[in-house]
C-alpha cells in the first residue's frame, strides 16, 4: 500500500503521481527483459516511503516538479535494486504478495537487474543533483549493504546484542529513510541544524519502522506482510523482541537453542515465537518503538509549514499503527 | 599483470601508484569483512586497464594528481564490483588464479560487497565529478548489466548473430574501455571532436581486447588467463570465433549440436573447439581483432602530445599481442 494512496500525505499527491512516472522513464531499457523486470518490479508496488518522506522534507521551497519527482524516483529505484538483490541472496519467492525478480528470471538476471536500478537512479539525475547529495545517496548504498552484511554474519548468532541489533538496524534501514528526509532537507536549502533535525526525525521514524516490521515477524499478525511468521528466525535474523526475551524469559536456555539452530524447523520457529512472545518481549519492544516515535515528533523543526508537518506526524502514526 | 607494470605507459608510472592508494581508501570499511574482500579483490590484481586509460587520455592536461588517481581508481572499482558479481552468476571459483570472493565469501556477501564496491567509486568522487562524468559513469555499469543480460539471454542459442554478438560486446566490455577513455578527455578539456575519436579509440580497442579473450578462449594458448580453454562454451557464451565456424565449417551442423547443449560434456567441448579452430575461425577473428586496432590507431586526435600518442599506441600492440 503506497503511503499517499493511504491520504496520510494528501500534499504531495501529484508529486507522487510524477514519482510513478518517473519510475516508468527510469527503468526503460532497449533490452526487453530488463524494461520487464522494471515494470515488474514498480507494478509490484510498495509504500514509497522514501520518495514520500523526501518530498514532504523538501516541499516548503517549492522546488520543480519534474526534477524532484525525478530525485524522489531514484531513491525508490535504489530501494528496489536493495530489495532485488535481498531477495536473490534470501532465496524469497515472494514479496508483496508477488513473485520476486528471482522467481520469476532467475538469480543471474536479478543480480544483474538490480545493478541496472542502481546504475539508472544515478545517471538519470546526473545533470542536475549537486555533489553533496550525490555523496548522501552513494553513502546510504553502502551503509544499507554494511548492514545487510553485519545482518548475514550475525545469523543465528544467539549472542547479537542490542547495541549490534541497532547498529545493523540503523545500517540498514534507519539511515536510508533518514537520508530520504536529508535530502529533501538539504534541496530544500533548510539550515544544517534544521537539517540535522529532520535527519534526526527520518532515523528515529526508520528505527521504529523496522522495530515494527521484527514486531511484525513475531506477533503474525501481518495483514499484508507477504511472508509468514518467523520468517526472520528462520533465516537466522534474531531481531530486537528475540534479543530481549534471550536476556528475559524464564526459558531463555530453550530460546538460545532453538535460535542457534541453522536447520531449525517449523515447529521450533513456533516455539521460540511463543516463547519471545510470553515474556512480555513484544510490549518492550513497542516501547521503543513509542520512545523513537515520540523523538521523531519532537525533533521536527518549527520552521516547517504547519501542512509539512502535520504530514510528517502522519507517517509517524502510521508507522505507529501499522500491521503490514 | 599490470598495464604500467608492463612498462608500456611509463609516462603515468606515478599515478598509477597512487591509483592504487586510492583504491585501498576507497574499500575502506567499518565492518571488518568488507575490508578484507576490498582488499582481497585489490590485490588479486588485473591489468588496471580502465583506470591506465582514463590517466593517458587526460595526461595532457595535467590534472591534480590526487582527484585524478581518485576518478581512476573509482573507474577500476567498478569494474571490480561487476567482476564480483560476474562470478557470483558464472560460479567462478578462481579469477586470475585467486580464489573469487563468492568462493571464500558466499554468493551472499560478494553481491552484498559489489553493491558496497559501486557505491563507493560514486562516494569517494561526489565532490569534485561533473554531471556529464555521472552520467558516463553510471549509464557504463547500465550497459554492462545490459550486456551481462543479452549474454545470459543468448546461452547455448546456436541462431545468435554477428551483430548479436557485437553489441553485447560493445555494452559489456567494449563501451566501459572507451568511457574510460572518454571520461579521461572529458575532464582534460579536450573539443568534442576529440573527444569522439578519443572513445572511438576505446571503444576499437575494448572490442579487439573481447574478441582476443574470446580466442584465447578457442585456442587453448592462455598463459595467465586463470581458466581453463572452453570455458565460454561450457557457460554457453557463442563468441566470435564460433559464430563464424557456425557459418563456415564444413561440421557447422555437428557443431550447432555442440554448443546449444546446455550439458555439454568436458570432451564435446574440446570436439567444438577443434571445429571451430580447423576452419580458420581463429585467423578471421585476428582479422577482425587487427581491423579494430588499425581503426583506433587511425581514429587518434592530432591534438594529442607525442608521449600520449605513443603510450596509446603502446596499448594496441599489448592487445594485439597479448597472451593472457
Amino acid at each position: 500500500m503506497n503511503v499517499y494512496a493511504e491520504k496520510l500525505v494528501p500534499i504531495i499527491k501529484d508529486q507522487m503521481v510524477a514519482v510513478e512516472e518517473s519510475l516508468f522513464e527510469k527503468v526503460e531499457s532497449q533490452v526487453k527483459i530488463v524494461d520487464d523486470i522494471g515494470i515488474h518490479l514498480i507494478k509490484a508496488g510498495g509504500k514509497r516511503l522514501r520518495p514520500a518522506l523526501y518530498l514532504l522534507c523538501s516541499y516548503d521551497a517549492n522546488l520543480p516538479l519534474k526534477e524532484n519527482a525525478s530525485l524522489a524516483a531514484s531513491l525508490e529505484l535504489i530501494h528496489m535494486a536493495t530489495l532485488v538483490h535481498d531477495d536473490v541472496i534470501d532465496e524469497a519467492s515472494t514479496r508483496r504478495g508477488q513473485p520476486t525478480a528471482n522467481t520469476l528470471w532467475g538469480n543471474k538476471i536479478s543480480v544483474l537487474a538490480g545493478d541496472y536500478l542502481l546504475a539508472m537512479a544515478f545517471s538519470s539525475i546526473a545533470d542536475f543533483i549537486k555533489p553533496r547529495e550525490i555523496q548522501v545517496m552513494a553513502n546510504t548504498i553502502a551503509l544499507v549493504c554494511e548492514g545487510e552484511i553485519l545482518q548475514n554474519i550475525n545469523a543465528f548468532n544467539a549472542d547479537i546484542t542490542m547495541e549490534d541489533y541497532k547498529r545493523k538496524t540503523f545500517q540498514k534501514t534507519a539511515n536510508f529513510i533518514a537520508s530520504s528526509c536529508e535530502l529533501g532537507a538539504i534541496r530544500a536549502n533548510f539550515t544544517e541544524e534544521q537539517i540535522s533535525q529532520i535527519q534526526t526525525y527520518g532515523n528515529c521514524l526508520g528505527m521504529a519502522f523496522q522495530i515494527t516490521d521484527d514486531i511484525l515477524d513475531i506477533t503474525g499478525n501481518a495483514k499484508q506482510i507477504g511472508k509468514p511468521a518467523g520468517n526472520d528466525l528462520k533465516q537466522g535474523i534474531i531481531t530486537l523482541p528475540v534479543i530481549y526475551a534471550l536476556k528475559n524469559s524464564p526459558h531463555q536456555e530453550e530460546l538460545r537453542k532453538l535460535v542457534s539452530s541453522t536447520e531449525i524447523t517449523d515447529d521450533e520457529v513456533a516455539k521460540a515465537l511463543e516463547i519471545t512472545r510470553e515474556c512480555g518481549a513484544v510490549e518492550y519492544s513497542y516501547d521503543i518503538v513509542r520512545d523513537y516515535l515520540q523523538n521523531a515528533k519532537n525533533i521536527l523543526p518549527k520552521e516547517l509549514s504547519l501542512e509539512v508537518k502535520n504530514s510528517l506526524i502522519n507517517v509517524i502514526d502510521f508507522v505507529e499503527s501499522r500491521d503490514y
